[in-house]
């Protein structure tokens, strides 16, 4: 075990975040992950799906998976979940910028053995991706679980970056007659697609017509 | 310099891809990557901007950035950037999946020093974000290349991973009436806020009514 990660902001302090509450808002509003982790002295950021569980962590794979493997054996992690809030289009090339929420939480992994643990990780799991989609579908075998790993990092070593708001100018950029603003980035989920003929005459499923009225389809 | 980074794929290597113009293109479908690297034994997985040029990736921040200074220092680096595409709704819960597109690069950075190699870097990462919006805004100063750091980093060791498609279910599970199906995820660019009040009145310049309209909007 390497001495503690940094988490102090060494450029834009006035960006980090702290507070508990925000960092989990943060970890809930991506549906995916980067988990970084090294192997023979090279660096790895592997997407993946993740969920929160108490003051934990999950992250999610196949037991098939060398991420997995590594995590489950305890190698050092650093999750990181991004939102895209935002282009920030100032007067100057410079003061370019995005708005960003970004969460980092790092910590060493324990994997979830214990069966009904795994069913409940395996169930958070799905709920993050689809709330209400656990109790619409056939729950896993015994076969499955198996094959699936689940790891659990502690959220006690955590922090956040945010930048909002407009764009940052020079009072002299200031008076050119230039237009800036901030063009939001959103994600959107769409009309459903891949739908198999067999149950393309069924009603959508309130896990899923939730999700896509909540993105104002 | 370690040993060469894995670029196999242990799971799923079907959905591996090792064609360049793919990795590009996925390279270039993002506004964010995150670089992964390693200090003092712990991985670190930031977010930042990217962008193509020629057969080497950009990666931007600030001079005083310690991310960026390990990177041109020469540290190992994972640069990876994931596009989202799509919920995979199956019929078990062992069986959901993400439709994604993820593109990796391994290599060491090289700082990039030139003054006109710097301006046109810098150029570069503005147009990935915002097409069109150099020739809109004042360029840099030398004062504002001074406190910009952009390492470059050669494509050829890169690998991607693709899972596209609909929902793969066990035949058993074929034969329950349980709707299944793709929700596709995309990015939407909105409506800008925060414009100044003295730019209000300006038409939207090409380059963001061009992101917008190219959005749907």
């Amino acid at each position: 075990m390497p001495t503690d990660p940094n988490l102090e902001h060494g450029r834009h302090p006035e960006r980090g975040v702290a507070d508990g509450a925000i960092i989990r808002a943060i970890l809930e509003s991506q549906l995916i992950c980067h988990v970084a982790f090294t192997v023979d002295g090279w660096p790895y950021a592997v997407p993946t799906v993740h969920a929160l569980d108490g003051d934990h962590l999950l992250i999610h794979g196949s037991t098939l998976s060398r991420m997995l493997g590594g995590l489950a054996e305890g190698v050092p992690a650093c999750v990181t979940v991004t939102a895209v809030d935002g282009i920030v289009a100032a007067r100057s090339a410079f003061n370019h910028s995005i708005n960003y929420r970004s969460a980092m939480v790092f910590g060493t992994a324990t994997p979830i053995r214990d069966h009904d643990h795994k069913v409940s990780a395996l169930r958070a799991i799905v709920e993050h991706v689809l709330p209400g989609r656990w109790a619409e579908v056939r729950p896993p075998t015994v076969q499955e679980l198996r094959a699936t790993e689940i790891v659990s990092i502690p959220l006690g070593r955590a922090t956040a970056k945010v930048r909002g708001g407009g764009p940052v100018d020079t009072p002299a950029d200031g008076r050119r007659q230039v237009w800036s603003g901030v063009i939001p980035v959103q994600m959107l989920l769409g009309t459903p697609t891949h739908v198999p003929d067999d149950v393309a005459k069924l009603p959508l499923p309130d896990s899923v017509a939730s999700v896509i009225e909540s993105t104002g389809q």
